[in-house]
């Protein structure tokens, strides 16, 4: 069918029956790092939903142990020891820290399989930023003020710190893709919290540099990232064959702004817990917007939420093919 | 002198010792219902900072309790009756309702004849939207999947939620004028977690209607909101004389798409934990996106946040008395 491409950041998740009840068996470490159950976990949606890609199932957070930081879920991320010293930074491994995420690898080649060429399968990882910055605060932040710290007063220790944070980066999509991933999309979900100077001058050259490396690999990339209306030239200058947009913009203006870009997105997550007829018209605002142009990839603007009801999900997935259909 | 204005969002808060000090023996009601501590609240940074405005310390929920809803901190702003039904929207006063906040205007005359003309008073309400989200949701969300679910699925209770928040909206508003402010701010602080269409459509005519009103009253008034870079120019269609904008956007691309319209702001408040360096760079940097345009209030682009040192807003306002000084 030729119609407008469509899948979901998280929907692979909670928001899932099949999903919870693997989660009563097994924590979220567990389902990462277990091949036959990320797979599983991958293919859930696929099973249920008319969607037109998998997406792997893993966290983000998986680069930070194997850079020697010990992360728990308490429910929420929680890295114990932070990164915020020069002896800390010097710490963290230069090169090959990402080979200890074979499991991630075993995942991509079984899911593979297992989809047998039913949709393709998007590798991913999280952008220096946002893994930097849950490395330096130990977790979540609602300000930001640690990392930010470091990105303002010790500008040589951030540059040092995000260097061996894309390295990793880098390595990790790169051995996703040697082991089967079709596309990879580099998720900067925090990266909304920054003015676009602190973006241009402290991230954009890190994010450039994954991005190129992607380049080489011969499979498209996305970059995605939140809260970037404020700086989406600059965003998109980082690379990535396709950008990601959040809700907080209109398409029609995104578009506008990103050229002939490729983009991708972006329904407010929160309009899949409406009613039938709004979820529909918000489906087509958003294609009215995108007005007919080549390259849109439909997205939400940010990850499936826990207690979306399924049905609406697929409704949305339907719709899209449907109202595009050439 | 003839320089850039300057006042800080939150400059009466909780990032001051004397503030601290009063705080140990009372709650932050009974300091905001008690006109003579609000008044002391209220000048304690008019007395520390090169400050060109005060802006008066209310907490931004009080309406709600006159609108019959239980408000309490635990320590976050918790309303435990939250308007979520055609009934519970009924119950709420049609008009009116702002008279009950007498202890309020009471503090604005006290502070206006205790600041004796030094710098003008700043009155404050906030935005129909944020304090309507706080009444749907019963205090800050993450999502706002309840308020938005009201928006999209019943906006015509939604609709008439709105129609009564903004009238005692403005009610507040007009009352503190009358009482004696001299400008007045809405602040809608979570206005950014809606997409545009959300705004334009459930939004933007109730902050309209109250900035409408203001027009009346013969002071000037300022529209503030954060995450409002994708629709700025809906934005600042609501209204309002001059336009608060965050630090998310570059202020030289705001005041492009701004026009001649004054704008307030806009430097990102974690940066006032920066060494002074740093942070006079930053400080230069907004002014110097200002470009010597007339018609903008140095402000931070959101309050300032607990643990900020005193010594660096104070250096603040000077550097930008300073930098522009005519």
């Amino acid at each position: 069918m030729d119609a407008t491409p469509v899948w979901f950041m998280r929907q692979a998740g909670r928001y899932m029956e099949e999903y919870r009840a693997l989660r009563q068996r097994h924590s979220i470490l567990q389902l990462a790092k277990t091949p036959a159950l990320a797979c599983e976990v991958t293919l859930q949606p696929i099973r249920r939903l008319p969607v037109d890609a998998a997406i792997l199932f893993a966290d983000i957070l998986l680069p930070v142990e194997v850079m020697g930081l010990k992360l728990r879920f308490a429910p929420g991320p929680t890295i114990d020891n932070p990164v915020r010293t020069d002896a800390a930074v010097a710490r963290l491994p230069d090169a090959g820290a990402a080979r200890n995420l074979g499991f991630v690898y075993d995942a991509v080649r079984l899911i593979r399989k297992e989809l047998a060429g039913k949709v393709p399968l998007i590798g991913f990882a999280g952008a220096p930023f946002t893994v930097a910055s849950y490395m330096v605060e130990g977790g979540p932040s609602r300000d930001y003020k640690l990392v930010k710290a470091m990105m303002t007063d010790r500008p040589d220790l951030w540059d040092r710190l995000m260097k061996k944070v894309r390295r990793v980066t880098a390595e990790y999509l790169k051995a996703q893709v040697d082991a089967g991933a079709q596309a990879v999309q580099l998720f900067d979900s925090w990266v909304g919290a920054l003015s676009p100077e602190e973006y241009r001058r402290g991230v954009r050259p890190h994010s450039k540099w994954v991005l190129d490396q992607a380049k080489k690999w011969g499979v498209p990339s996305i970059s995605f990232g939140t809260g970037t209306s404020g700086f989406l030239e600059d965003f998109a200058a980082a690379g990535g064959d396709a950008v990601g947009v959040d809700w907080r913009v209109d398409l029609d203006a995104a578009r506008r702004r990103l050229g002939k870009r490729p983009v991708q997105g972006n329904l407010d997550p929160v309009l899949l817990f409406s009613n039938r007829k709004a979820l529909k018209a918000a489906v087509k605002d958003v294609l009215r917007r995108n007005g007919g142009r080549r390259g849109h990839i439909f997205n939400l603007g940010h990850g499936i939420l826990p207690g979306t009801p399924v049905e609406n999900v697929a409704l949305v997935a339907q719709c899209v093919h449907e109202m595009t259909a050439r």
